[in-house]
């Protein structure tokens, strides 16, 4: 079987119109897929508007009591449950889920040390049910997971989106072949900042390294390529970096083994 | 199979100690069984916190585009999770949804006439998918229902958890021998509303025609019996009206036939 896990930030689901164009590509697509979705920007604006001050510490979020309920009613809420509305109307059966629900990722809370990040949970390999996916996909339910995981001991937990999609990814691997999307607000890859048809078309790992030597990747780029190469050796066939708005199309860069 | 469908208020989900002992009560039940929540106590206060005022129209709420999103991230959100999570700790392999996850239940928007609630959804019987949550139950997953539903169009919609509940009560009346349990803060309908131990075992259409004519069922009890009798004649096997904290025992008012 093919499985396409497709992740979108906050940039897409926060756009109606980026998110409406979005929906019917992504409805559109045929066979099994699941989609993951961000939704930071809404959540600290969230925050803020409770009188809470978002704290960030190398992009991720310290999540105390009151933060991860403002995370879980944005990401888990508004976000998830409109996403799957309009996916419905789309024709596609839609299935919103945080990790909790049926099981689904089962994470572990971030210890406290170095940096105490609060309700935070990191995902292990055993922690994916792939059981579980599967089976909704064989009922012709696309699962729709948003950025909340639990502890398995009733405790919700924070996670990142990027992470989730590369882990649900790696782990379905075993099971079927398993193409990862990120989709994001640039076309790829760019070879030049500046110049948005400057799409890298493939990247290896040993091509990887050239880039990151020669200063064409770098910043916010290279922790996400590193998630990505993690997925390819963890067996992931491919995964592909592009624009929200370019999902019909091939406009990508492909990373591979 | 025997089902039983069982609706909790926002006073159980809003009060720590209370659904606690809640959640160990139903997740001890044995066999099929399907969980409604509410939470109007804690959207209120969110739309409060987010500067919007509340209106309440004969105890529905009016859902303007903001109000809806503060519903959906309070039920679908932190309630349906936080309540997912803790069945989860305790042996319960339960699922959050709302009407569009898995198109469980499709809403019509109320007319705006003679009063325009907004984003609000009635229910009509063709609108619950009764196949789709049975096949969760048969894969041993407890459905946990939240008040929000969808059109079928891309829109989200707020309901009534009561209505909900008898509503895939009745539903599932013709596949299963359903049981529909309403818990709320007092033992059962009471005799003598200063007495809780006043509680009337058992109410029939003929009893229940007397105790309103006598005035012992008066005010917002009213509503909920006659939502809980219409769920009778529409085929549910019992209604059982009894405490959130008393699930495990037989302390209850049971309407029949």
């Amino acid at each position: 079987m093919d499985i396409k896990v497709i992740k979108i930030g906050g940039n897409v689901v926060e756009n109606e119109a980026m998110l409406s164009r979005f929906v019917k590509d992504f409805a559109a697509i045929k066979g099994a897929k699941i989609l993951v979705h961000g939704g930071g920007i809404m959540a600290s604006e969230l925050q803020k508007a409770l009188g809470q001050t978002p704290v960030m510490i190398e992009g991720r979020r310290v999540t105390d009591s009151e933060a991860l309920k403002a995370v879980t009613m944005t990401y888990a809420g508004w976000c998830n449950k409109h996403i799957v509305a309009l996916l419905q109307a789309a024709g596609c059966n839609a299935l919103g889920l945080c990790g909790a629900d049926a099981n689904v990722i089962t994470a572990l809370k971030r210890p406290a040390k170095p940096i105490d990040y609060g309700y935070v949970g990191d995902i292990v390999p055993e922690g994916i049910n792939c059981a579980i996916l599967l089976k909704f996909i064989e009922a012709g339910i696309t699962p729709v997971l948003c950025a909340i995981n639990h502890d398995g001991k009733g405790n919700l937990l924070n996670t990142n989106a990027d992470t989730i999609a590369s882990s649900v990814a790696s782990a379905l691997s075993s099971e079927a072949d398993v193409d990862l999307v990120y989709c994001f607000e640039k076309n790829g890859v760019l070879s030049d900042k500046n110049d948005d048809n400057s799409v890298i078309e493939t990247i290896t790992p040993q091509y990887y390294a050239e880039l990151k030597a020669s200063g064409t990747v770098a910043d916010g780029m290279i922790p996400k390529l590193d998630n990505a190469f993690r997925a390819i050796e963890a067996g992931v066939r491919s995964v592909m970096i592009k624009h929200a708005g370019n999902l019909s199309n091939n406009i990508q860069t492909t990373l591979k083994k």
